[in-house]
């Protein structure tokens, strides 16, 4: 690729290059040198379990990637150390290292789906936030104002209306910004939401005598309601460990203009492709192969083939209400021998009792996952289960 | 003494107590279990040459003292051994420790004119600061907001008028009030321009388990001007080691009114004493008693006798101008065979040369300290010299 066709193809789903003229100069020198540019994103050692609006950074990093450049996933695991420092947060205690690890073997086998494992450096910035000492943290907290701090959007914000700041959160965006001079990078990734954090670590390399990076910052994505952003607190959101069937059927359910965006940010189709597939493809048809490349990207081809069918078997039908009702797994419901049904269906609200559950089943009432149930213990299908009992549903998690 | 006794004794020349309650509480039970208070006052590492306006202070951490309790003399030297962190400043670059070390020693020759020795703890916060790590500063800094820190007079100021702050000045109370709680403070002291800092020492040591320090606060005492707050930059002050004619004549040339503020602040009397004395007493007689008690403070009975009677036989005379320039000593002026008197007049622009000196001299136009000089050898008086020439005066520090 040309510099002018690299650059392109790194704009493409990105809401901000800070400064491009400045990436154009370092792909050159890259390309030159071949040294391999160091593009870092920070994430939340506390959520390890992704949704596809994570990965639409995760995949512009692996365009990164896919030009031969090192991406850094850093996991700010210091904070997590701490949990709330002031106490008040009960559900905020600090974390073992132990749990940070776990955490971060979780994220490994859900972001190598799409980052290439061989140009990824896993990073955790304990290793030297933790080692810094009073005398090195009063130099960082010394080159950046409080003033500018209190402009970012959220502080200016609660400064305003009087809710407390505590000076801890002052330390953090500075502490973020040396992650990127303890790791020498030279382009900094994050969602629009970060891009103040993210321009205050291009003034701290400068103090600390380095190039400042590259803010490139990506845009939020929209969650299935096609409005708020997507999040698990909102319940808006396809996870990137969801059974394939979920994923397809959720894909589904979102509007056409959606999907138009979701092609934009969560697959690798170039603009000018989309736009013939929006010129040539009916609707129906586009969201169906936007489901089963979603699917593809987080299971594989084949799964995702077989999600298209049950889909058509079973939720084309027009039955599924969109909102159903979530439960998890009945305790001894699921046994090496199978799964028996009347337990679950019991447990889940589906039925008053096992035997008024056995009697549904008996009478021919119950799906699991579009297939009718003969048995009152089958084979596990695995993975999330849409059960229906007569005119009620439930989707219970693995 | 009573309890109300040595709370009357405490808040002589104090400007605030916060609170005098809690002060009572703590003398009954220290009374009761014979453990000493433990009173803290902070002092800077880079300004070792201290002046009148800081023996308010050190007069009132006698007071506990002379009351049994323990005293601790903080040196601030972590602030010192970091100098400027923004590097904006070549003037305070770092200290080293034996600097500090040295300037401690400096310390305690003075303090110890004032402190008794025995009931003085030498303390410098590096000894918990500089090992604090990145953990427990977030926890710190999480104790306080960033709204309260900014209501700080000077801070709020700056704030306003867009004045720069930056982060790492946050946190210097927050480090400060720290200090109470590896000191286990009981009482902090300082100067009412400290009040903001010391009260926060009350919380932190609350959230750290601590029972609240009480704070007490001393007024900044008035320059020779009677107007500006005493300090060397405004050249308005009496240093504790000045000699004692020198002393004795500064002492002189306050205004009647300020002798009355400095008997109160500089001197044991009680407010009784000072009362009669002001009724029965010459003002010029109670300027000499003071400035005899002072000297006598720093250097001896005997020599605040002699400086008295210097200052009537050079200085009352009326010649000598209050604001003669000073010079420093001329090198190879003071030598071991005594003062070279024609060098000296020349090193300091009295003479153009060192000829025009000895004609100068020869005819009987010299004084140092009053005295006609006669030889161009003489006995060096040691100390600050004052020098006539015919018309012209000069200062020479030792």
């Amino acid at each position: 690729m040309t510099i002018d066709e690299q650059l392109s193809y790194l704009r493409k789903g990105m809401a901000e290059i800070i400064r491009e003229e400045e990436l154009r100069e370092r792909l050159v020198e890259s390309a030159k040198t071949g040294r391999p540019l160091r593009v870092k994103a920070g994430f939340d050692p506390t959520a390890p379990d992704l949704h596809l609006g994570h990965t639409v950074l995760l995949r512009k990093m692996k365009h990164f990637q896919d030009l031969g450049h090192t991406v850094i996933f850093l996991i700010g695991d210091a904070t997590g150390l701490i949990g709330d420092p002031t106490g008040r947060n009960l559900t905020r205690p600090p974390m073992t290292r132990e749990a940070i690890l776990e955490n971060a073997e979780t994220y490994k086998t859900q972001v190598f789906k799409i980052l290439d494992r061989e140009k990824t450096e896993i990073r955790f910035n304990s290793d030297w936030l933790i080692p810094m000492g009073y005398v090195e943290l009063v130099k960082l907290a010394s080159k950046y104002t409080v003033a500018r701090l209190l402009e970012r959007d959220d502080f200016s914000k609660r400064y305003k209306e009087g809710i407390p700041i505590s000076v801890h959160e002052l330390l953090y965006p500075l502490a973020q910004a040396y992650d990127s001079v303890a790791l020498e990078c030279d382009v900094e990734m994050g969602g629009t939401d970060q891009k103040f954090n993210l321009l205050v670590g291009r003034e701290i390399q400068r103090d600390y005598g380095q190039a400042p990076q590259i803010v490139a910052t990506t845009p939020l994505l929209e969650g299935l309601d096609g409005v708020n952003k997507m999040s698990k607190s909102l319940g808006n959101y396809i996870g990137i460990a969801e059974p394939p069937e979920v994923m397809f059927r959720k894909v589904m359910q979102i509007s056409d203009d959606l999907m138009w965006r979701y092609y934009e940010l969560l697959t690798d189709h170039s603009l000018a492709e989309i736009a013939a597939l929006r010129a040539q493809a009916h609707p129906m048809e586009a969201k169906i192969a936007l489901g089963k490349a979603i699917v593809a990207d987080f299971h594989s081809e084949e799964e995702a083939g077989r999600a298209a069918e049950v889909f058509n078997s079973v939720v084309r039908r027009g039955e599924v209400p969109a909102d159903m009702p979530e439960a998890p797994m009945t305790a001894g419901a699921a046994t090496a021998a199978g799964l028996r049904v009347a337990k679950l269906l019991a447990g889940v609200g589906l039925a008053e009792s096992v035997s008024e559950a056995t009697r549904k089943i008996d009478a021919g009432a119950v799906e699991i996952n579009g297939e009718r149930v003969r048995e009152l213990t089958i084979a596990d299908p695995g993975g999330a289960l849409v059960i229906r009992a007569g005119k009620n549903w439930r989707r219970v998690r693995p």
